[in-house]
């Protein structure tokens, strides 16, 4: 633990608690539910992940709800979601990985012969490229889940890309890989191999188990600090080239367009990012007092070294605690310590990655790459959130 | 990654997988299932804990299922079990936890309360303290989850323990504490103050989420390193105290019987272990070749800091590597390549921990301690575990 805080800092709030000589509470006296084969949360615990009804219900996006978790790990059943064509069923037994292209041998992994390799297992965060656009538009998200729910981290677990690409022996032409998902979309990205023999996984696991449906069950690439979009789900197919094949989601789509109409393309790598997520936007402060700020920090670019957090709108910053593990190219948690007196206020985070990147302002975003109309905004953006706290205790995005 | 295995490892194994100039499979054609608000895990995944029916469904222990387990994180649906009345069913809108006795003010705390004190999350271990006990007692388990699965894994979020007793205000003679479950058993333990002041969570979160109605909702201790039956469920009480109180479970059982009659008692550090999970018992290798070895290695005095494999009946021991994150107090995966030639043999793990610690064989722990009757054997046992390869290609435990 390593809370900087005295005794001091605590005695009027724990005096606010309510000193008693016994607990009012009624404990359970009967006997409880047996032992299970595979268990269930709480029917107290509700949470869920957040999805606009559409016409085309297996298309689209569902954002975690950042508000409600604790720790670094996002629990499986909350791992947001985005889908071209729905959640294909795949039979685990039926399921191949095709490597081919450029290389030496075109080599069929079954899933059996795929768990006969060697295996490494790392938390990583996988963020969609859209994630908080709306912030950027001027249609920021109400609530830690609106903004910035398209965000989530787990272990993932399985094969270095690089060993599977060594079985198959590179030809020396290659430069550049294309992955494809075997959902009916087959959607498909480019990556250049540079990364492929960094750090890039074809995972089979996520938080202990098999992989999730909606993450790829049964296989997936994972395409650590990447925009979502690339860590290719229902994987099927390699591909190994010599250019970037200028596939759909990376020529129409998932590019960074510009205020003179030109677009970035390839813009592989999540920008360092934060976001508070208690107190935020949707919660209410039971009074003045004592609260912990707690939220998130996450950058592709490596590893999270220090977390600010401004009470003030702006005005002082000053540094949180990272009260999780630190680890590359995974969110970290931040716990700051604040008393609310009971006035208007905002709260605001900003994170500084190993790079020396500092999160910028939403100004700062708008002057180098405009405003896109649209409640999605554009991808990319990472500019510092602001909540509101007003006197009721109402916590607000505006 | 850390492999150090060079291409030519694998090659024969590659092509027994067979090359193709195209994957057979039959890729999904058809738009796929919606998104969802909280998601299950795929139809053909079977995994569940384990545990043997009796007249009192409510007590006793339900198993890990180890071998079919990725990376270190267990999921919270398959964390193993151990109740003394059942899961009780509490509403965390009225559970309370009571800090009491030898303090300057007894306090009170709602759940509410206690999330706006400053959090911590870590991955630990819990074991318990009888985990692998039928191995001393010459009945060793079939499989992992039948020999090791009182063992799981999760990153746990919540109060430490120290912030509360300082709320408090500890009085000088306090030197012991006394938790109780709220439970209709009253699940109560000692331990010394000196550990509460160094790692104890109160804790409200697991895996990202809260915890699990069978790991304790909405409220446990969780004590790093240490026996399991001392991480109180359902916690609703502390009281400070100046001695241990020799409660039901410290005195009766949770002890260990030594030859001479008498009985160790509050032996609460779970020692360095290992055991292999793949290949293992009641599993089947698909004929001679390549395999990945793999297995969990943990010790609840501090960091596992070497794992090592035996693939000759113990003549030779090789370095496996270490492929997950190596945390304190957490297991830690181990991956070991090895090619089978086809022939009779054992395989079997080794751990040593950062106190120098080395994880000792069957026969060094029985010449200590002896020999008890039983499934159960007795607790704290930790020896070496075998598995044993056939020439079918089976893998038992004898």
């Amino acid at each position: 633990m390593r809370s900087e805080l005295t005794r001091r800092t605590f005695l009027t709030t724990a005096a606010a608690f309510g000193a008693a000589g016994a607990a009012s509470t009624q404990f359970p006296q009967d006997l409880g539910a047996p032992r299970s084969g595979y268990g269930e949360r709480s029917p107290y615990e509700k949470s869920v992940r957040y999805f606009r009804d559409s016409p085309t219900p297996g298309t689209g996006a569902s954002r975690t709800p950042l508000q409600d978790l604790y720790g670094i790990i996002t629990p499986s059943a909350l791992h947001f979601e985005r889908h071209h064509a729905g959640v294909p069923q795949i039979d685990p037994r039926q399921h191949e990985l095709l490597i081919h292209g450029l290389v030496e041998r075109p080599l069929v992994f079954s899933m059996k012969d795929l768990q006969r390799f060697p295996s490494v297992s790392q938390i990583y965060f996988i963020e969609c490229a859209g994630n908080s656009g709306g912030e950027q538009a001027g249609q920021p998200g109400a609530d830690p889940q609106r903004s910035h729910g398209l965000l989530s981290c787990s272990e993932w677990s399985g094969v270095p890309l690089k060993i599977l690409l060594a079985e198959a022996g590179l030809k020396e032409k290659a430069t550049w890989l294309v992955a494809e998902g075997a959902d009916a979309s087959r959607l498909a990205r480019s990556f250049p191999l540079s990364k492929a023999l960094e750090d890039v996984l074809v995972a089979y696991g996520q938080n202990g188990e098999a992989l999730r449906p909606e993450q790829g069950y049964p296989l997936r690439l994972v395409v650590p600090g990447w925009e979502g979009n690339v860590n290719i789900k229902w994987l099927g197919r390699i591909q190994v080239v010599d250019q970037p094949y200028m596939t759909r989601d990376e020529a129409a789509s998932y590019t960074d367009l510009m205020p003179d109409g030109k677009a970035r393309w390839f813009t592989f790598e999540m920008e360092a990012k934060s976001v508070i997520t208690r107190p935020a936007g949707g919660q209410v402060l039971d009074g003045p007092g004592f609260y912990e700020i707690t939220g998130l920090a996450w950058s592709g670019r490596g590893t999270i070294t220090r977390v600010e957090v401004s009470t003030d709108e702006g005005k002082t910053w000053a540094e949180a605690q990272l009260n999780s593990l630190v680890l590359p190219k995974a969110v970290a948690r931040f716990s700051f310590p604040w008393r609310w007196d009971g006035g208007e206020t905002s709260l605001q985070s900003r994170c500084i990655d190993n790079t020396g990147y500092i999160q910028p302002t939403r100004a700062d975003l708008i002057a180098v790459r405009g405003v896109r109309a649209g409640p999605d905004g554009f991808n990319h953006y990472n500019g510092i959130k602001a909540w509101y706290v007003h006197r009721d205790g109402k916590v607000s995005h505006e």
